[in-house]
């Protein structure tokens, strides 16, 4: 895991430069479709990775999304009404089942649909219109790292070919932060030795980091055991802050922009209740506010942040694992293919 | 709190003979309409309600949902296409002012806007097109129980009035089937000692019955403080199951239809894994796989059963919350209305 989470600039760099082209064509193409809707369909990691693109996609391109629920497809046997819509499905082997059904369904109904997986070869690419790749190169470890930044970056690109106006990032500049972001591996193996007794934890992200408070928990609840809600900011406090008594552990993902104010202003009531926080931000207010904090470089901008802000996160579960004498290669009671319908 | 949820099958009778007629015009003026897609927008137990909705509404209507991230509308003032769009806000209060916004904004972009709320006179009915109402009476607990289940029915009456055919279900027999399962509460008054020292349990349940363990597991932290992570059985699988050690408390929705095979498949693997599972269930073959059940009534059917089979889930939130030591009606940090942007 550690080894492919290092792998993670050098995978992203590729991937821009192997379908950046492809993605043109693809927008071109859809521009003249009139696509209303999006929907994402996808589980595990990728499905953490299409909350990304939900967010990224209806700030940048207007057109609403849909996380889809895949059983309406594949059990209840629903025959929703998509023939405007571009459905996207997210698997890391192709081979899940459902989403694939999902995508055959509503293709057969008229919708045109993209797959994004790491596996050229595989059951979704025969299923799809168009395959994006992540050229990650296989990913043994069974918790996903750099399968899920690569479908993060292929959102980026997809929301570029999509959108009317020059986005507000750019996406030649997220390899360079990856790897500044990794920079931080020999703090956060000292970080986790604190935490080495942790059971569970909340953690906390909003707009367009709050998929990764979701990919964040996943890791550590795969890797580490640990019970790892996760929530927005907002959502927090509507019902689950009642959980947080003094030392509770709770992680928050505060990169700049527009969520910093919410966000911060969240660290302050954790404050009050005394509170066991971990921030990973560029903002010093919000580290000195917190009882611990991962520094992240100062040029990740807003729009940057997403993929360079998951990486200690990995880091720091990965490393975690290892410290509670774990193998956050191979989880008990997972395999890479997990087969649901 | 308890003195609520008993309140639950009268102010579901309430709300179906106050509303239904309400319902049908509505029915047949968006049918003129052309709705292409239906978007709700909610927070905390509306948001669960509004999970089982997006369920329902998919199935029986074909219409696309969206369950909406309000932050795209409020913090980064996307504005989404959404012309032909039904948007639909849930609201004990009325006043959430992050639902209002997505709201008003919707509604000026050219959608037709439905607010459901308990309160005839709060902001969100000056905002929408149209209000229904959950004749819950005021709702004192800040843990929302009669209102949950009266934005559930509102669910059931909208897609009745927006599907093509007779749906699967007839909304009388619903307060029935409540009070049948408002039985439970002595057997549950005995259950919950054994769970006074829990910390941490999964919730799980498919489909319909998703957003049953969202509410359930949403409950537990807000009553009980007990740190309880909610999943379907098709997600638990993709990771989280890992997490699953010997007595590793799992509480599973298993009511009668297309779900239950999943389900049951679900329990064999945490039976092996030695989980301490419980179930709300009325299949015997499921409750004698788990360590305890709680037994529904036979005659509650697939699709009448999200509503009576949340309320044991209530009664256990609430009565181990007094097991606890604890106030259910006054969670510490939490206030009826909460105000997040």
């Amino acid at each position: 895991m550690l080894q492919e989470i290092a792998e993670q600039p050098a995978a992203l760099a590729r991937t821009i430069q192997s379908e950046r082209a492809k993605l043109s064509r693809l927008g071109a193409f859809l521009k003249q479709r009139d696509i209303d809707l999006i929907v994402l369909v996808a589980r595990g990691s990728s499905d953490n990775a299409a909350l990304f693109g939900r967010y990224l996609l209806e700030i940048t391109t207007g057109i609403p999304v849909s996380l889809s629920a895949p059983s309406v497809h594949t059990i209840y046997r629903a025959k929703l009404r998509l023939q405007h819509a571009l459905v996207v499905g997210v698997s890391q082997s192709g081979e899940g089942e459902d989403i694939n059904q999902v995508l055959a369904n509503a293709r057969a109904g008229g919708a045109y649909t993209v797959g994004i997986t790491n596996e050229p070869v595989s059951a979704m690419v025969n299923v799809v219109d168009e395959t994006l790749l992540t050229h990650g190169g296989r990913e043994r470890s069974v918790a996903a790292t750099k399968t899920f930044t690569g479908q993060m970056l292929l959102f980026y690109l997809l929301a570029e070919a999509l959108a009317g106006t020059k986005p507000p990032w750019s996406c030649d500049t997220i390899p360079d932060f990856a790897a500044r972001a990794l920079e931080q591996q020999p703090a956060i193996l000292e970080l986790v030795q604190r935490y080495v007794f942790m059971e569970n934890c909340v953690v906390v992200g909003r707009g367009l980091a709050y998929a990764n408070a979701y990919e964040l928990a996943l890791k550590l609840m795969e890797t580490c055991y640990v019970v790892a809600e996760r929530f927005s900011s907002a959502d927090f406090l509507h019902g689950p802050v009642a959980m947080v008594e003094r030392h509770f552990p709770v992680i928050l993902f505060a990169p700049p922009g527009v969520m910093l104010p919410g966000v911060k202003s969240l660290i302050g009531r954790l404050r009050e209740l005394r509170a066991d926080s971990l921030v990973i931000t560029s903002d010093l207010d919000a580290a000195a506010s917190c009882a611990r904090a991962i520094i992240m470089p100062k040029e990740i901008d807003e729009f940057g942040a997403p993929i360079p802000y998951i990486i200690p996160g990995q880091l720091f579960a990965a490393l975690l694992a290892e410290a509670k004498g774990l193998d956050p290669d191979q989880p008990r009671s997972l395999s890479k293919v997990t087969r649901t319908l």
